[in-house]
């Protein structure tokens, strides 16, 4: 972040980790207190990440993507002690200084002679904070169900919901997670995955648990700074969602490069079309790994991992496999019911509303907020409409507030938006439904042009019609230079609901 | 065990260990309930491993190789209601049966029409006893803390004691081990390692975990039958004893075989010399892994992985590392101890006693029998003498009383034995140390000579004395047919002590 790279082993990590211990109790950050972060991956977060719960306090990762309404609530709302803070993000603090009087202190994550000024009162530089402090800390021990961390659903309607983990989940699911992943201490691990939200994915836990290389990427994210860190660093593993990796592609195609150490990623946080996973597996010979998790369940619910039975059976198969999001992970339980709450057929053709159930799988919200997804038997209604197959493998079809109902069947928002990215000339696509008055709702198809493409309307229509049925296409299709990304990078639907709730270009359809 | 491969997945496993939980609350086995097993690893002993702690109660398995007063002596303590035999070692049971009258009943491990004639009232056949339930089970939910499994050290002093594993000990333990041996849904694991010992060191419950695919052995383990498996099975990882390991590598060697799918072995049990990990390393292209562990450990309390910071040093230090025990699996603390209880350097080169705590090591025997081996601080003493390293790595020089003391200094009687097994000729060798008017104790090698090899004691002594120091050599040699064997496999030199208690053929060592 500071220009340089900062490279360190885990002993030094452990030192620095038990000054900023020695440092959180001076400032009076007692057992139970929350304690926020709005931060990129780096190593000072990473020291958060363990120093924060080894006092037996609870970090309180901060996406710096939500609104100014939305930051003061959540730190209102997780009751933020202290507010540790990268020094690009400090004007979003500043914003509301007056609305967040609960925060006792400010801390910097810069050298000390870098702090900012600032109109916030008393801040201080996380290196000054460490600087005088001993590394000689003794750990406490306390009740492996403490709090741990604390995370925000982004959610694109309502109020954020907290989810707060306790040691023993975070623990449990990090275990999960590297037998998932099949992470080993020979791996180099770069860590797209922002630690601001969904723990990381849990892997600043999985890399110190496996000894792991882990190079943390700072903010750069556009495809040229991915591609030289995973050359630089010889990166074996990688995490990170769908619009980090199309920028890498766009990348590697303009410029001609390789990725030759790669040999995984995990592509997860929305759907990746199977175009971007046959790329990856064809040209750049790169194993694809679909792995789906939400704040709800402590990092991944499922596991990509492509079973023997599957492999037996040969190349369409295994990426049919890869294209759905993975088989619960080891600790989780998945079901899939209908509307009266009844399992359907897992048989990889019935869709239903996606259950997950597990010793890391949220029970409650923060302060019981919300209850209507926590159902009987400790299941937790995802909001996903997906099917289960008979080997276990889990398909999203949709969210349930995506799904287009159109003269009373459903069209998949997703399926339709996978089909339009494998047309010419398409290099992103949302898909809405809009109200209509023959057949209640109908498809629009918002899309993106690729750079140096002019696909007309008629030819991607005329590519969907060779893909998917005739009644899911879409009714108009408009072209805008940017898709709107909500705080986690994914698309959001609910702005584009609003920006096009007046639109009246949509053709009769004739069924 | 019946002559032919039985072959089936999990699936069908988990609808014979619903029938088998369906029987056994018939036969009355209740919570809390303790069955016993004295079986070889056998896909009925598989189902055991899991219906009878699914039915919350304990399965204790037996070492076939006790003796009958340790037999009798363990199933009384265990209060066995059941226990559920090969057929084979029925006659160990009809031999005591007067001595076990808490036993309710006897199942044999075979086919309804191969149940044999006994002494012993109410058999009944596994088959038979299956043959009439449903495959539907309702699995109970219970406290992850309630008893799952009992196995007693076959100590080669004093009674067996017993240590009583929890649901939640095997869970983590076998999701530690999965990570410290790196194992993945396409391993093939042919585990020779027996389940009547140390819950056959977690693996049957590993391989469920991660999917894997699962080899049971049965009772052949010469190096002829385990090649075979290792080849038509398409083995790619395997565990056993030195012993075992010692036996294929002799078949190889004779009949000019391979391993050409085999990818890895954990040799555990008891310390491999530095030539039979050369030899599978360089000649086979086996990746040997040294790992250790012990009834007080659930499994492996120690992970074989080689870091990447020793690959990065060559050949040698990894040599070194595969040499040592390996570093603490995820979930578990090594130290090492001087007479006083204080640490001592872990540098690699001073020994101390080795403790070990963490959430899969005992912390008392079965009702309490001995408290000595339970420290302070959750720690247990495992009567192992060995060094740490600065990157963790442990190597055990000697079992606390297998240390000879000789004028003051310290002999390990492992290195001499490793020693002796380098020079030709030698097939294997035992270390014991004999009371000397001088020098308090002198080293006794005991030896068996190669099948075709007569090296001659001064032939052997020459060879040691250029690797080990002057005053470890030998007083004498002693050259037997063969080493007596404990229950585990392991060299028993309790009656090594024994035999050779009134030997008189020491040489007046000068120093």
């Amino acid at each position: 972040l500071e220009g340089d790279v900062h490279r360190y082993n885990f002993r030094d990590m452990g030192r620095r980790t038990r000054q900023l211990a020695n440092a959180l109790q001076k400032l009076g950050v007692e057992p139970g207190d929350t304690v926020g972060t709005i931060a990129w991956n780096g190593y000072r977060h990473m020291e958060l990440y363990y120093a924060v719960p080894g006092i037996e306090a609870v970090y309180h990762t901060i996406n710096p993507r939500l609104s100014a309404e939305q930051l003061a609530f959540v730190i209102n709302h997780a009751e933020d002690k202290y507010i540790f803070v990268e020094a690009m993000f400090l004007p979003l603090l500043e914003a509301i200084g007056e609305q967040i009087p609960g925060v006792q202190g400010v801390v910097v994550l810069c050298e000390a002679d870098a702090l900012p000024d600032s109109s916030l009162p008393g801040l201080v530089s996380y290196e000054a904070l460490l600087a005088s402090e001993s590394d000689e800390f003794e750990w406490p021990e306390f009740d492996e169900d403490t709090a741990c961390g604390l995370c925000y659903t982004s959610g694109t309607t309502g109020k954020p919901k907290g989810v707060l983990y306790s040691h023993r989940a975070i623990v449990l699911q990090a275990m999960s997670t590297a037998l998932a992943l099949e992470l080993s201490s020979s791996d180099s691990v770069l860590m797209i995955v922002p630690m601001f939200h969904v723990n990381g994915w849990t892997l600043p836990f999985v890399a110190a648990l496996i000894g792991a290389k882990v190079v943390l990427p700072g903010k750069d994210l556009d495809g040229a700074s991915v591609w030289d860190m995973l050359t630089r660093e010889e990166v074996t593993f990688s995490a990170g969602v769908p619009t980090v990796w199309q920028m890498l592609l766009g990348f590697l195609q303009e410029e001609g490069k390789d990725l030759p150490q790669l040999e995984r990623i995990v592509i997860g946080g929305s759907a990746a079309p199977r175009s971007m996973l046959e790329v990856f597996e064809n040209q750049y010979y790169v194993e694809p790994l679909h792995a789906w998790g939400m704040t709800e369940t402590t990092s991944m619910g499922t596991s990509p991992s492509i079973l023997p039975r599957i492999r037996e059976q040969g190349a369409e198969p295994v990426m049919q496999a890869r294209i759905s999001q993975g088989h619960k992970v080891f600790g989780a339980e998945l079901k899939i019911i209908d509307e009266e709450g009844e399992r359907v057929p897992e048989d990889g053709k019935h869709p239903g509303r996606l259950c997950i159930r597990g010793w890391a799988i949220a029970s409650a919200y923060f302060k019981n907020e919300s209850t209507d997804e926590f159902l009987e038997g400790g299941w937790f209604d995802t909001g996903d409409i997906a099917t289960l197959d008979d080997s276990g493998y889990m398909r999203i079809t949709d969210r349930a507030k995506d799904l287009i109902k159109s003269g009373g069947e459903w069209i998949s928002s997703i399926d339709l938006e996978n089909a339009a990215l494998s047309c010419p000339g398409v290099a992103a696509a949302a898909v809405i439904g809009l109200p209509h008055p023959k057949w209640d709702e109908r498809p629009l198809l918002i899309a993106v042009r690729a750079p140096g493409s002019e696909p007309a309307e008629q030819e991607i229509l005329d590519c969907l019609a060779s893909k998917v049925a005739k009644w899911w296409l879409p009714d108009a299709i408009v072209f805008v230079d940017d898709l709107p990304l909500g705080a986690t990078g994914k698309v959001n639907k609910l702005a584009l609901r609003e920006q096009f709730s007046g639109f009246d270009g949509l053709r009769a359809t004739e069924a």
